[in-house]
């Protein structure tokens, strides 16, 4: 089901240099369906501050919650409507490689610049099942595999990832284990993303990392793009690991649902199983950005610490 | 769901303008998943004669076989690969409402220009239950009604297109019914296309049809241009008649996929419920093919009877 | 995918018998999902008058509106339910010869005893076509064809039947075409099942008919039990003749679902692209039952003729 | 959704008492779907040794390379064939609260007995998600909480199982973490079972377990039904250690999967991504067969080696 014909197909080499890519977030509307007027504007506001590249239907952006035909819908509306001015990664992995393999050759085929790929978490397999899956998902074209065991229950091997690396569709990792893993990628001339923001700055300017796959980047695209693109600047990181550090404090998109919620770029509408962070760490995140600077959140006009029910929860959509 | 970023993004009245559209075939791989390449040759020769826009997953498209998520995602790479060039207007209309906003809603979501919508076939409904199903799916953008009571059981009154095509999103009628019919909507300055070919060039010329959404264009979109654009031309249309009484001999597409294996162009697969004519009606094919030209027949390098062996049915897809 | 396993599996000499069947409504909830609760006592209902088969999701039960899923899940239940006491004929007809193929495995795989087929609607197919579809689904278990060219637009012919009739899977006919085509099969010894309630009765006692498949007897089971057990009943027959009208003077199940409503079996939801009848029409229903006895209304404890803002019609579910 | 009218519907209490629960293997026909006529031989066997109740669609089932549509229908023919036998569980969580609440709600109404779940992997939550991820699914009927940290990368906190338990339909745990976690809620009067083979032994006679929800059993189900109901039997237990042991070498179902194949009571076909075992390890379970008495290995006739090209892997079906 290949086709010569999409628009804007990316030399692998193309997405090797890419250096701030966003874990884009997923907006919805209260009946659950996505909210495409929110998510462009949120694109739109990634664009204007340099965000070269998104992830789109990630852990961020609730892949898991979606049906594989509103997950590729997504990919395809972000090709037709930004795909001319940054890189559509589409998180078209699975832990069943079936639907792995489905929703990359739909992705490609609605134009998508490459592909996200997991290894199968929960369910699990052998070091040769591994390699069938990913054999299995590399032939439609460029991918960044993606490993974080903390989520999966399992390490890829990095051995593992030096084989696979000699795939002409290998593009990267984005890497969670520390920047030691990292370095030990990057010396052997790999593309490596941070997959955890409070270590991207020294993976970046001092264990060769590429640059990073960020959740923070959803709130500061512009602080972000200078610990990437600025140089070495130990102050400007540590002045963001207070947000950082908020934004993991439980798991990752629960902060930063809440966070946009608080800054009014999204409807307060979260998709179970995730609910928004207490009272008291919202109120944190007032005192987070307003000791940031508001006018680093790019979009945002207020910060507000907002009651419990101004949320709405929804579990049929 | 709707979004103000979408490409390409048509007023009504650039549909409304089309003349020669064509309801493109989808091309099969021996296991039943969509031949992309196959279809993106058979779209560039389309481009090439001048078509101006496509019906994606009408009936001879075969859209009545296909997964929603296969129907969504042919569209959305239609967009993205040639909506630049052409109109893209995808046949996301149902007997089921939901399903006709689902699909609708998605079409848009991915850059489709306008949609195709069917009154609900096999089930049907009340005249009252009509205006509710086309307002639920109208809001979404420009539409084209298509009646063709021989598949559906129930014609569309005139008195009900009569008070619809007050909507801002209305484009305009697939009529199938006859000139006749065609004559009094476009006397009141409607859009009309011919559902016929076989009387598309009278309704163009005597009854004031805007054109034809054309299943001949597959195989002659140069022939069907000049019917359309080159003034009213007898000698054509009697020549082409042999062809597009061939084409429904039997329920369309069943004669067009046959033919199109038989020129080359496609694979020879059919998806149940469809099969290839019978071999004397191939044989005839090859006559008619003859008389008219090979040349005419584009992107076609041969004609071929072809044996009952080489044609393959898919159950399971 | 056959088990030698399921419940109940019947021989299909054992449909062939069966003379009251009814296409049984399925009720939902304000949300648009299956009521089960109200479904379940419609069952009992039926039950209790003597009915000895459902057709689960048929036209009138709206297998158009349902997803595979429920549509599968609502067989499996009926079955859990009520199999052994009644026979389950799922409607896993479709016009895509794939979907018809894995609903009617999946139906049989959990228990039902038959299925109903219809020929491919909208689509249409040639007559090798329809013999390769329904060669397709057959060989799973026991099938009732449908044949309604007033939906399909197209008339299974006779011969086509005759030759099906072969077939040691095949049950019989649902026959909407009248008594003349009913009175040609019985007298070649096929089961016949009427699809027009008010044929039935001659159908049964004048052609050979082996009984009805009704959508009347959603509302008067015993006296549909009497019109086909009871012998020759003309007066029975005549006094149901304006209730039968009244159900059929908009199309199916669109006056059962107000008529259900109204007797106060159901909630008054309606799918789209249904909506209930006219505030004049509902005041002729319950003319008409005041008129036969609310007492053969089983299950019913009221009859009224309500507002229009009582109904509810659900677009997305 | 919910239904009075479902077969067999359990108190929770019979969910309670029950001691030897299998993890059913999920068998394959040489396409990918579902071998019903194996599966059904596997389950037969089950019950001559006395199995009290499945999992179907478990991580052992292969639940995660399952539509939800084929996943319910295996459930419903579960309950259909064999639910008058046993207690049907069926694995109906998810990491997608939506998709736990469909499968649940749809699993009930054909008939399962209970549900299992799983606190929601890979995408995780927090304390106040799970909270009311597990209170959405509750709802529908009793069910068995499923914690496995070493596949969702999140322990579910004893606290918070604490708390879940006073819920009425609570049946109990299947924990991975070890007796000493199973001690302390045995010693609150739950019921847990075992989620680890190896210790299911000690688990049941020494540490409060009710029994064990095995992965072995698949394969010696009476030497697993003497290890719960005969007595603290060490013998048993050490003999049963290496094929255990050798169970769990690879990620489960993996080694299950080969030698159900070798023993010839399942095709050896493989939904990606699992493979099977390296040869060495095949001819291990030969030499583990042979030890323990292929008489133990319940309607084996044969042990054999395989060569890896006896093995089919399908990746799309």
């Amino acid at each position: 089901m290949t086709s010569n014909e999409a628009k804007n197909i990316s030399p692998v080499d193309e997405i090797k240099k890419l250096r701030l890519i966003t874990a884009i977030k997923t907006p919805y509307l209260p009946d659950g369906r996505f909210d495409l007027r929110a998510y462009d504007h949120l694109v739109n506001l990634q664009l204007e501050q340099g965000v070269e590249g998104l992830i789109v239907g990630g852990t961020t952006g609730e892949g898991q919650l979606m049906s594989w035909d509103e997950h590729v819908m997504l990919i395809a509306h972000t090709v037709n409507c930004f795909g001319d001015r940054l890189k559509v990664i589409g998180n078209t992995g699975s832990n069943s490689t079936r639907e792995a393999i489905h929703a990359t050759e739909q992705g490609f085929a609605v134009g998508m610049h490459a592909a996200l790929h997991i290894n199968p978490y929960y369910g699990k397999t052998s070091t040769e099942g591994l390699r069938m899956h990913f054999k299995s998902v590399l032939e439609f074209g460029p991918a960044v595999i993606y490993n974080v065991p903390a989520r999966t229950g399992q390490d890829i091997p990095t051995s593992f990832i030096e084989a696979l690396a000699k795939d002409p569709n290998f593009a990267g990792v984005k890497e969670c284990t520390g920047n030691k893993r990292i370095h030990g990628y990057s010396s052997q001339g790999m593309s490596v993303w941070s997959g955890n923001d409070d270590e991207a700055h020294d993976g970046r300017w001092e264990h060769g990392a590429r640059g990073v796959i960020s959740v923070t980047s959803n709130l500061v695209p512009g602080l972000m793009y200078d610990l990437m693109f600025g140089g070495g600047n130990i102050a400007l990181r540590d002045s963001l690991l207070p947000l950082m550090s908020w934004l993991f404090h439980e798991p990752n998109p629960i902060p930063l649902n809440t966070a946009l919620a608080q800054l009014g770029l999204i409807r307060p509408i979260f998709r179970l199983p995730y609910v928004p962070v207490s009272r008291e760490k919202r109120r944190e995140f007032v005192e987070i950005v307003e000791k940031l600077g508001l006018e680093h959140f790019k979009g945002a006009t207020q910060i507000r610490e907002m009651d419990d029910d101004e949320f709405h929860l929804v579990a049929r959509y």
